[in-house]
């Protein structure tokens, strides 16, 4: 299975192409939209978003993720093979927490010179031809390179910030909830809220926060849109009390 | 087939878990997006939005609906199968209109306990692993429920409600069509709207309705967005003149 | 491979219907959304867009085309087969642009009457049922109409508008970028704009034009959303400095 993590949207050219790419390339392989709407042109944020989702796929599982704003110039293009899944994307931080959280973990560069490529969209030209050969079992050819290089080192283990707004307003946060205390609160926008295990344990038009179906705090309102509630928007700030 | 009916939206991640489940489960079997935007959180409008749309579909299809606002608490999950095709989701009413206006129906309760189960997700945890055993041709292993537990008999037969804004600003009823006078009157915010065959048969910016392509009765703008022009949500009231 | 260039959107119920009966009528065959955001009801400025996005596609795909405010009246319904690829849709000037670029291109009218055929929604009851025999490899039996009927003769071969507002806020213009000038710049909205490789070319913030992944002319700001900067809107007008 491929799976794709961007910032490209549905409706526009950008997936469909990528898409034709893969359909083309490996007849009968499922690709799937995981996020097409990951927080444009962010890398760091999208970063704690992608290693809490990617994990929930098998081993074997192929990641394409494209969160690039530096297309064209000359950041680099990676190959992650990290406890047996593979990730494909600009070499920017995007990969940087998957890697740091695996038990394991492989890097290759990927040459920029392939083939014909457009300066502005190397999702399609670059990253899933690269995709593709990875899910007909095409291993990387070339050695991988020395460990720690394109770390972001200092990026934190957690980010206490919002990195994802929902399709019914909730608010994904860059906190792993397994990590905080059980009974932990977390402020946000100046309200402190407590944490529920889901929404039909509060009252409508609550705030609070949960554990979400893939381990991150998130903000919710019962009934309602926390984002809209609580005026929030990727990066603003969450605190946790102890 | 297994044909999706959410209010999951399709750009976030809960579509693609809920299709990476199916592939990986029921290879080579088709899932088709049929709706992604019912009503959000209202099974009630969804439930006749959803009993138009079904029976397009040729038996043997799988429907997998989540319209969901109780997940996590004491709602049920059942599995209705109505004149030859499979519904699965939450036991609050989304099927009411397929079970009554299907002249046979029968209705299993899924247990749920069946495995890792988060309290927010069950559309990806519960109800798609079930949605791919139907479509694999497993039937339910236990006896159907007794008819009449779970009805809502107190909904009409057709809701004189906007029930779905689509893409265009075209406003569906949950009024069939087909059990309107045929020179019928609709009133809605204050307008009396005449029926018309379709868009080309009415003058540039007029307001009309007409039976759509899936026999709902229909509020629509000739070259415009009705829903805006005529101020209507999901939920706006619909008046027959006889 | 079957590839959907529309102004369904994709939450709704087209889009999925559409896939609903091609996945039964070609088993096995994909299908690929390219644009399912097209402009809505317009199909002058969606010929240019779709001109420059079909020809990416390899001779033997087949590219339904809904672009289509007529549904219902007397607009004709059209098979093309340009330069190796079919285009199946509308006959309202959609395919213009592709019939008067291709070195070759036959135009076969598809009888309106050929089965149950709803007044709005020839998208899922005509043109893709037909898109399905031609993926099947099924021939048109009839002879193609006389060359130079349904043209639009005073269309420009480059339309020197807006053509297209992506997610990200660029705008496409309807102008191939490879027949301006290498200096070139285009006035929109009051503002003269340089050409550019591509985004990180160009300081932070600027605005400028350059030939996008498809090769059109089309209008960005580093970082911004060009639309809202620009007040750009389809049909918005550009002129070209020589």
């Amino acid at each position: 299975m491929i799976v794709l993590f961007t910032d490209f949207g549905l409706e526009g050219p950008y997936t469909g192409q990528v898409k034709a790419v893969l359909y083309r390339a490996t007849p009968g392989v499922p690709v799937v939209e995981l996020f097409a709407d990951a927080p444009a042109g962010q890398p760091k944020p999208a970063a704690y978003l992608l290693a809490a989702y990617g994990i929930w796929f098998p081993p074997g599982t192929v990641l394409l993720a494209v969160v690039d704003p530096g297309v064209g110039g000359n950041r680099g293009a990676v190959i992650i093979e990290a406890e047996g899944r593979w990730y494909v994307g600009p070499d920017n931080g995007l990969f940087e927490l998957v890697v740091r959280r695996a038990a394991d973990a492989r890097t290759w560069e990927i040459p920029l010179r392939r083939g014909p490529l457009s300066a502005s969209f190397h999702g399609r030209d670059l990253f899933a031809p690269v995709a593709a050969e990875l899910a007909r079992g095409e291993l990387p050819s070339q050695m991988p390179r020395e460990p720690g290089i394109g770390r972001h080192g200092d990026w934190p283990d957690d980010l206490p910030e919002i990195v994802y707004i929902d399709h019914y307003g909730n608010a994904m946060t860059g906190l792993r909830a397994a990590l905080l205390p059980a009974g932990g609160r977390l402020t946000i926008s100046g309200r402190v809220l407590r944490r529920a295990r889901t929404f039909s344990d509060v009252p409508p038009s609550d705030a609070f926060w949960y554990e979400n179906s893939n381990g991150l705090a998130e903000i919710a309102v019962n009934g309602g849109r926390a984002a809209e509630a609580l005026d929030l928007v990727i990066g603003s700030p969450v605190a946790m009390d102890s």
